[in-house]
């Protein structure tokens, strides 16, 4: 792959350039000729999905997903039914906005009972299938990182994203490859083979010691630990050659103008990725 | 078991009142009636291995393991030489402490390439086992969250731990289940069952969301999301009945007076264990 072709797969994915509102990353995406972005839906709120969308389309600027629905296990039947509401607006953004991918982080569990967490993830995302396909969305189940299986996602591995992917078809639900999350999984480059024809999306950061913050301690691509082009290359073994996102969440990144961080993403992500 | 069975299993991990040096937690845990110590290896040193085997066995303290051998993976073959030999040193602190326990962490990759420290602790061990066998010490393979997989071993799974354990016969080579390292996995008490007659040990602690610090941010048992008595039975269940380590690192409990933590740590062992 060229390094042309490399740059036009790059994404922004929205919480790298926290700082910026939507019109502000969709005008930073056209200065620097980024070709994408990743949708975030709490900025979408703050201009309204009408605005979101003539801004986007505006621009000529491909979605390559939305951020995020998910959140599925709750302590009651009642507030589980209203999780899957909100996972249908979400599907609605996601197609009002012309991406087929909906980025599903599942939720933590309400209590103790990770069993029950999880299975309240299958039950959920067996719920929403049949209305995101109505509308051409795949849900794109990510696996997040054991650290955050307390606060975030019962669903912490390849295997686990995968196992319930399965129970579908292609185009109704896939996974997401984020290289901080899955770097650590000693069945990692096996468990990406077996997502072949599945793989919605890739996702790059890194993974640097010492880390101060474990939600907002990711590392620009090139300075941690994570193998990122090796990966790389395996998902495209497997298939994929869409968009790749770079989605740093970083307090510091934040505090610096986001015509810095993105020049300094577009560098690192030639380099790196 | 009754709740005395149960008292007579716990096992003061020494760095839970790391403000203490080893005649300090020796006394505390006669005066609270603690039956068992785990020793550091940083605490011997203190006071040599000789005074500390005579404060322990003065005491009639019996320790349930030395924490801790490993750190296989280096750079270059010389300082991989130097850090077996330093595992042949801990081999003899335990032997000299009467207990048949060396904990095992194995260590993080000297660069990016987690393959090869994989590799590179499974030769580490194949090199410890014999000297070890010799003095009557099993090594005991802890896997660490995957959050440590960066700094402090890239051994994250019960699989992984089992799967080098398993090429040696069971008085030789087992693991460790510390419920803060693998309550998230979606195979764990599949993994514990597979572990059968190779559990050497059960840490308890708890997993707390906001955690501030990822090193030194371990709740009191009860405080947190840990199935930990579904988890003590499930290797009880395995066969383990051996000492039960209360191992807490926290920077707030090292601030506190080591009475009080001690005591605390006996009414929530007590209740939640």
């Amino acid at each position: 792959m060229t390094n042309n072709q490399l740059m036009s797969r790059l994404s922004l994915n929205q919480i790298t350039t926290e700082q910026w509102n939507l019109q502000e990353a969709v005008e930073g995406c056209l200065r620097h000729d980024v070709p994408r972005i990743s949708v975030w839906r709490h900025k979408i709120e703050e201009v309204g999905l009408k605005q979101a969308s003539r801004l986007i389309k505006g621009a000529g600027l491909q979605v390559s997903s939305i951020c995020r629905g998910g959140m599925f296990p709750a302590a009651t039947a009642k507030e589980r039914a209203e999780r899957l509401d909100d996972n249908k607006r979400a599907v609605e953004e996601a197609a009002e906005l012309d991406t087929d991918t909906l980025v599903l982080v599942c939720g933590p569990s309400a209590d103790k009972d990770i069993d029950t967490a999880r299975a309240q993830v299958a039950e959920g995302i067996d719920s929403l299938v049949p209305f995101a396909k109505d509308y051409g969305v795949k849900l794109a189940i990510e696996p997040l990182h054991p650290m955050f299986a307390a606060d975030r996602s019962v669903i912490n591995t390849m295997n686990q994203a995968s196992t319930i992917a399965e129970n579908y078809n292609q185009n109704e639900v896939g996974v997401i490859v984020d290289v901080y999350h899955v770097w650590w999984d000693p069945n990692l480059y096996a468990e990406i083979e077996r997502a072949k024809g599945r793989i919605l999306g890739f996702h790059v950061s890194d993974w640097k010691v010492p880390m101060a913050d474990m939600f907002k301690g990711r590392f620009m691509m090139g300075d941690g630990v994570i193998e990122i082009n090796r990966m790389r290359k395996a998902v495209e073994q497997a298939g994929y050659n869409g968009p790749i996102e770079v989605e740093i969440i970083n307090q510091s990144l934040w505090d610096r103008a986001g015509d810095d961080v993105l020049q300094e993403v577009k560098q690192s992500f030639a380099k790196y990725v």
